[in-house]
C-alpha cells in the first residue's frame, strides 16, 4: 500500500517483469500532474504496461472514481492486475485488447493517458478526443521521433486547447569507488492538452 | 484556487515578480512527490521564493496540516503571502528572516523543502536533519555545482537513509513560423532522503 | 586569423550581428567532424548564416579546396564575407539566393552542410544527394521537430548509407555570487550520412 | 588509417576491450578542439585508456610533434599501443605508471589531456599546470561530481586563464520496429583553460 497523498511511488515498490516496461517514477509523476485529477473521475490508461500509472491515478481519484486500463499484451494485463492487488486498489478495470476497438465502447472520460510506443498512437489520440468530456485532459508519453511528429500534426486538427509539449530528461546518481556519477535515462516527451 | 488533487499548478497561475524566482511546474511537481506528503503534516519551505512550493504542499497536507515558509527577502515573503491569498490557503505561516536562526525555534517537521541557491545550504541541511521526525523527508533543490558537492558530502555524515539524487532537465516547445523547437531549461538536481 | 589545426574556434572570435544566428562552437565542431574533411575538397555550406561553418571548413580543406556558401538573407551573406575577411580566407564563394535553385548550377561536392531552420530542408537534402560525389558526406543541423521527421523520412529513400543521428545538448557554466551554475542551451540534432 | 584532417574518428574504428573505457567520438572531438592543437606540439594524454585521444591528437600534431600517453593500467597501455599501430602512428610514447610520478620527468607540454575518473585528478591538474608552457592548454574530461568540484576549486588557485566549463550530453538514435528512439549517454563535463 501507498500511504501518501502525493504521486511518485518509487519504481521498486511495483511488481516488475522483464518484458513489460514501466514509466519511471519522476516521468510518471509529471504525467500524473499533467492529467489534473480529482476524486470521482473516470480515467483511461491506454497501454497500461506494468500498471504504474493506473495505480497512481487510482489513488488520486479515490474509490468514487474509476480507472479503465487497456493493453494488448497479456503480460501487461497480468502485471497490472498484480500491482493493483499489491496496492489494494479495486477501482480499476483491466481490459485485454486493441485500444482502437475497446475505446469506442467505454463511457466518457475526464482524463486519458496514452503510452506512445506503438505505431498507432495518432489514431488512439483521435479516438481519445472523441471520448473526452469538454475540459477533460489528455496526456501522451512519447519516446519515438515519428510518434512525436504524428501526434503533433494531429493535435492541431482536433478539439484541443492549451497544448503543452514538455521533454523530461532524468539522470540518477550512481556511487562508484571514486565518487558519484550521473547516469542518463532516455528522454520522454509528454504532450498534454485540454479538450475544448 | 486550484481544484485538483494532483500537484503541478501551471506557472502562470501564480503571481510573479521579476526579482523573485519560481520553481517551475514540472520540477516543483517532482520535488513535491519526493516529499511524500499526507494530511495533517508539518512542513517547512525554506527559501520559499514565490511560494509555489508552499501552495502545492499546503493543498496536499490540507487544512489539518501546517506549512512554515521562510525567506530572508522581504519581496519573497510578500509574494508568497499574495499567492497564499490567491489560492485561499490559511494553513501557511510566512516568516521573514535567516533560516539558520528561525529553524531552531520551530516545531518538529514531517517534511522539509530546502531551496539550494544560497551559500549556506549545507548548514541548513544540518539544522533540518535535527528538526525532522524519524521517517520524515528532506527535499533539496540545487542548481550550483558547489552546493551539490557540499550537500552530497554532508548527507553521508547525517542520519539519513535512502538518499536519492535526481537531475531533472526540462525542455518546452516553442512554435516558430517554420515548426516546433524545443527550448532547454537549466537542469536542477534534487536530493531527497528519509531521516533514519 | 586562427592559428590552430583543430576546429572549434570560440564564438567570440567571429563577427556577429543580432539578426543572424551562429552555430555555437561545440556543435559546430561536431558538425565539422561529421563531414570528414580533407585538403582540396569542394564543400557547400547551405544556409551559411554567420559563416562560422564556412570559416572552419575552409581552414580544413586549405587553399587547394573550395567552399561554396549560400544564404537567402543579405545580412547573412554580408556577415559571412566579413568573417572570411577576418580569418583571411580566400577559398570561399558566397552566393545570395535560394539554395534550391543555386545548388543545381554548382560543381559536384565532397561534403555538404545543411542548416535546418527553414521549411524546405527536406528538398535541399534531396538536391544535395544528387550533387554529392559517391563517398561524399552530408551533415544536417536540425532544431525543429518537423524538420527532424521530414529529413528522417527522406534519408531512407535516397542513396545514403551509415546514417547517424546524434543529438547534442551543451550546457555552459556561469559564475554567480554564490557558486557556479550550468546554463542549458537548446539541443541540436545532427544527421550525417555517406553518399552510397 | 584515418585519411581525414578533421577529428571525430568513429568509435568502431578503434580496437576495444571490455575493461578499458573509450572517450566516445563526439565528446572526444570536443575535447580535441578545446586543446587547440598545431603541428609539432608536445602533448600529454594522462589516463589514456583505449588511446583514442592519443590517436586523434597524434594526427593533428603530425609527425613533427610528440604525444606522451600515460596510464596506470597495463590493459590500457596495451590497447593504446594496439590502436597506435592500427592507425600507423609512431609519434606517441606510451608509459605504464602513476601519472603523478611520471609527469615530473617529462619535457614541457603545449597541451595536456586529463581523464577525470580517478580520485587524484586534482593533484594531476596541479602537476600539469607546472609542466604546461605559457599559452598551453589543459583539457579535463570529468564524470564524477566530486572531481568536478575539486577541479573547479583548484583552477582558481593556479595560473590559468579563460577557464571554460562545458557539459556535453549526447543522445544517439536507435531504430525500433515502430520508429526511431533517442538513447541518452551519460553527460561529460569538459573543463579547459590556458596557462597564464
Amino acid at each position: 500500500m501507498w500511504d501518501y497523498k502525493t504521486p511518485g511511488i518509487p519504481d521498486e515498490e511495483f511488481e516488475r517483469t522483464e518484458k513489460v516496461p514501466i514509466t519511471k517514477e519522476e516521468v510518471r509523476t509529471v504525467q500524473i500532474s499533467k492529467a489534473r485529477l480529482k476524486s470521482g473521475q473516470t480515467v483511461y490508461d491506454i497501454g497500461c504496461g506494468s500498471g504504474s500509472i493506473s495505480v497512481e491515478a487510482a489513488l488520486q481519484i479515490e474509490s468514487s472514481g474509476k480507472i479503465i486500463a487497456i493493453d494488448y499484451d497479456q503480460n501487461a494485463v497480468d502485471l497490472t492486475k498484480k500491482n493493483l492487488e499489491k496496492f489494494e486498489l479495486s477501482n480499476v478495470s483491466v481490459i485485454l485488447g486493441n485500444a482502437k476497438e475497446k475505446i469506442l465502447e467505454l463511457e466518457e472520460a475526464d482524463a486519458i493517458f496514452v503510452g506512445g510506443t506503438g505505431g498507432d498512437t495518432k489514431e488512439i489520440v483521435e479516438l481519445s478526443e472523441k471520448k473526452l468530456k469538454i475540459g477533460g485532459r489528455i496526456v501522451i508519453g512519447i519516446i519515438l521521433i515519428e510518434t512525436l511528429y504524428s501526434v503533433l500534426q494531429v493535435m492541431d486538427t482536433l478539439q484541443f486547447k492549451d497544448v503543452d509539449i514538455t521533454q523530461v530528461t532524468i539522470s540518477k546518481s550512481r556511487k562508484t569507488t571514486t565518487g558519484t556519477m550521473m547516469l542518463a535515462r532516455n528522454p520522454v516527451t509528454i504532450i498534454s492538452a485540454t479538450k475544448a
